[in-house]
C-alpha cells in the first residue's frame, strides 16, 4: 500500500511524556516504578485505558507481560513496538516507558489519519525489565525468549520476602502462556542511549545495529590483618597493595586491545576496612564489553592470565556470567536507517552496552532498537533527561518505520 | 641497698594468666572485656583481692584507674609497673593484662623473698586503654597526662547510648581525683610486640626506645557515575581509576623513603559499588608510621602534593590526625637494657608501632617499656599468642630492672 507521509503530534507526546511520569514520580522529578508494585500497577491500568480508548484489544501473558493489539486488514504477523514501564528505584522518566509510549502515540497517529494498518500492530509492556524489585533484569523477555526458567523466575524474591509468582498472582495482570507472542513481521523497541555519544556527537538517532557482549568477573585477593603500626613493610601480605597492582595491570593491557572496549571495576570491598589494620581480603569486579566477541574473549584471556599470587596474596578470579553479542534484524535495521534519512535527522549505528528485552526477543522475531540521546548520558537517576524533541524524533522514526514495513 | 639476685615463678604466673583470662574468656579461647562492663568489673575486683591479700593498700583516680601500691621503707616516689585490663572485643588473653599481671607477680615474688623495698612498688591498672568501647583509646591516662579533657572523655557514649561517665559512677570504681600519681622512680610497662620482629628474629625481649610517630590523612576522589556498558572510556571520570594511580603514586614515593617507615591503605570504600556503575567516588585513608618525624613530615608532604585533578577527577586530602613520636627516659631504657643483659635474654632495640598508655605517662613520669613476642605478629584477635616462657622472661626483666632501681 502507498501510504501518506505523517507526522505523530509533539505536544501530545510530551504530555502523554508527563502523564506516565505522574505514576511514581518523585520529588526531584524522577520515577520510582518497580515492578509490579502499587505503582506499576497504577501506570499499566493507565496504559490499558489509553489502548482500549484507541480500539486496541488488550491482553496478558503468564508472565504479565501486556499486548496491546490495534487489529489490522489482515491477522498476519504484527508490527510490535514494545518496551517496558517498570524503573529503578529513583529512576528517570524516559528509561523504558519512552518506548512504550512510542507505541502509543503512533497508533494514536494511524488513528488520527484514519489508517487501518494491513497487519495488526501490537504495543508490549515487559513485565520486570530492570530487576529493581525481582533479579535478573529482562526477566519477562527472558522467559518469552526461553533463555530463563519460568519456575526458577516465579519464586524470585524481592528484599521484603514476596515471590514473583506472589506479586503476579495478585497484580491481576497474570494472563495465559497461549497469549505469549510467537511470531512478528518486526519488533521496534525506542529507547534513551544511556550513554554520551549521540549527545557528544551532536546526532539525533541511533541506529542499534547490536547489544554487545560482556564478560563479568569477581576477583578476590585474600593476604593477611595485621596491625598498621607494628609491621614491617617487608612482613605484609597486603591484599589492597596486590588487588591495586591486578587494577594497574588490567587497566594497562585492557586499554591496549580496542578503542570501543569498555571496562569497569564498578564493586570493590576492601576488609575489614579498619584504617588500623593491613587488609586481608578485597574483592573486585571486572566486567568489559564489545560487540565484537573475540576481544572479549581476549579480556577473559586476560583476566585469567592474573597471576594467581601477588606480594604474597593468593588471587582468584571467578566468571560471574557472560553474554554473546546480539546482532539485530538487517532488514529491519535498514528500514530504521531508510526512515531516519527520509525523516532527514541526523543519525550514526551505534551499538547498545547496556541490555534490553530486544535483545532476548531478537532471538525469535525481526528486531530492531533506536536510540535517542541521553542529556550527559545519564540515565537510572533522577536527572535522566532526554529532550521532548528528541523524544518526538524518535518516535517519528518508529512511525516512519511502521510505515515502510506497511508499504511493502 | 644490695640485693639477691630473685626470679618470678613461672608456674605461678601461668596460672595468674589464665586465671585472668576467665573473666571474658570467648569460645576460641580470647577475651572480650570492655572497660567497665560486668566481665571488666569482675576483672579488677579480682586483682584488687590479689594485691590485698599481698598487703597491698588500693585505690582509684576520677577516671577509674587504679593504684595497688606495696609500701616501701620510704614514702618517696614509687615504681610504678602498669598497663590495663581491657580488651577489644574478642581480644586475645595477654594484650595489656601482661603488664598488670607482671606488676602483680613482681610484687608476689618481693613478698616470697621477704623484700621490703626502699620506695613503694605501685601496679596501676589504666582505665579503658583499648576505646573498643568508649573512644579514644586510652582514655584515662590521655586525661591524666593533659592530653584529654576531661568532662569531653566523661561524655563519650559507648554503642548503647551509655557515657562513660555514666558507667564509671555506676562501677563502683570512681575515685578521688587527688589518688591520680604525680610523681613516679620510674614507669614500667611490658607488654606484647603486636607485631613481627621479635619472632622473625628470634629475639625474647624488645627494648622499646619509643612510640613512633604517625599522620592519618583521609583522601577522597571524586568522579562521575556513568553506566559501565554505554560510556567511551574516554568519556568517563572512573574515581576508582584515580584512586588506584594515586595509591600507586604513594605506594612508589613512600616505597622510597626509608625502610622503616609503615605505610597502610586500611579503610577504603567505593562509591556507588555497583558493579554495573562507574565509581564516583572512592575514600581512602592512608596512615604512616616512622620514629622519626622528619620523615613522617616527608610522608605529609606526599600526601599534601598529590594532584588536586587525576584523570578528571577531582582529590581531596584532610588530615585526620597526627602525633609526634615519643621517646622513653633514656635512664629508664638504660636499666631495662641492663636488666635483660644481666638475665642473659637476647633483646634488640624495638620502637613501638602501636600506642600504650606509656606514651602519656611519659609525658610526665621516667618512663620506659619491654615488649615480648608475639606469635606471627598477632594481636587483638582470639589467636594473640605470647609464650608463657616468653611472659615470664618478660616479667622476669621487669623485676630485675625494679631490682636495678631499688640498689641505686
Amino acid at each position: 500500500m502507498q501510504l501518506q507521509k505523517i507526522f505523530v503530534n509533539g505536544e501530545r507526546l510530551k504530555n502523554t511524556i508527563e502523564a506516565f511520569a505522574d505514576y511514581g514520580r518523585t520529588d526531584k522529578n524522577g520515577v520510582t516504578r518497580l515492578s509490579l508494585t502499587e505503582e506499576d500497577l497504577k501506570v499499566r491500568d493507565y496504559f490499558r485505558a489509553c489502548c482500549e480508548e484507541l480500539g486496541m484489544s488488550v491482553k496478558m501473558d503468564d508472565m504479565g507481560t501486556m499486548y496491546a493489539t490495534l487489529a489490522g486488514e489482515t491477522s498476519g504477523p504484527p508490527i510490535v513496538i514494545g518496551s517496558h514501564m517498570d524503573t529503578v528505584k529513583k529512576g528517570g522518566r524516559f528509561d523504558g516507558v519512552l518506548g512504550v509510549i512510542a507505541g502509543l502515540e503512533v497508533v494514536r497517529t494511524l488513528v488520527d489519519y484514519g489508517i487501518k494498518p494491513n497487519f495488526p500492530v501490537t504495543i508490549m509492556n515487559f513485565t520486570n525489565e530492570e530487576g529493581a524489585r525481582f533479579e535478573p533484569s529482562m526477566m519477562a523477555s527472558g522467559v518469552l525468549s526461553g533463555k530463563f526458567d519460568k519456575s526458577v523466575m516465579l519464586n524470585k524474591k524481592d528484599p521484603a520476602g514476596i515471590t514473583f509468582g506472589e506479586a503476579l498472582e495478585k497484580s491481576g495482570y497474570k494472563g495465559e502462556m497461549s497469549n505469549r507472542i510467537t511470531e512478528a513481521t518486526a519488533y521496534l523497541e525506542l529507547h534513551i542511549e544511556q550513554g554520551p555519544v549521540l549527545e557528544k556527537e551532536e546526532l539525533t538517532i541511533g541506529l542499534v545495529d547490536c547489544v554487545v557482549g560482556m564478560a563479568c568477573y569477581e576477583i578476590e585477593v585474600t593476604g593477611e590483618s595485621d596491625h598498621a603500626g607494628t609491621t614491617p613493610m617487608a612482613m605484609r601480605k597486603d591484599a589492597l597493595f596486590a588487588a591495586t597492582d591486578l587494577i594497574i595491570e588490567l587497566r594497562s593491557k585492557l586499554g591496549a586491545l580496542d578503542s570501543e572496549l569498555v571496562y569497569t571495576m564498578g564493586r570493590m570491598n576492601v576488609l575489614p576496612n579498619i584504617h588500623t589494620v593491613i587488609p586481608n581480603k578485597v574483592i573486585f569486579t571486572i566486567e568489559a564489553r564489545h560487540k565484537e566477541m573475540e576481544i572479549v574473549r581476549e579480556v577473559e584471556a586476560i583476566i585469567n592470565g592474573l597471576p594467581e599470587q601477588l606480594l604474597d596474596c593468593e588471587v582468584s578470579k571467578t566468571k560471574l556470567w557472560g553474554r554473546d553479542t546480539v546482532w539485530f534484524d538487517q532488514n529491519v535495521c535498514d528500514l530504521v536507517e531508510q526512515a531516519a534519512q527520509t525523516l532527514g535527522y541526523s543519525s550514526r549505528k551505534i551499538a547498545s552496552g547496556a541490555g534490553h528485552d530486544a535483545q532476548f526477543v531478537a532471538s525469535f522475531l525481526p528486531s530492531a532498537m533506536v536510540f535517542v540521546p541521553s542529556v550527559k548520558g545519564k540515565s537510572h537517576c533522577e536527572e535522566e533527561l532526554t529532550s521532548y524533541e528528541d523524544c518526538e524524533k524518535g518516535v517519528n522514526v518508529v512511525l516512519e518505520t511502521v510505515m515502510l514495513l506497511l508499504s511493502r
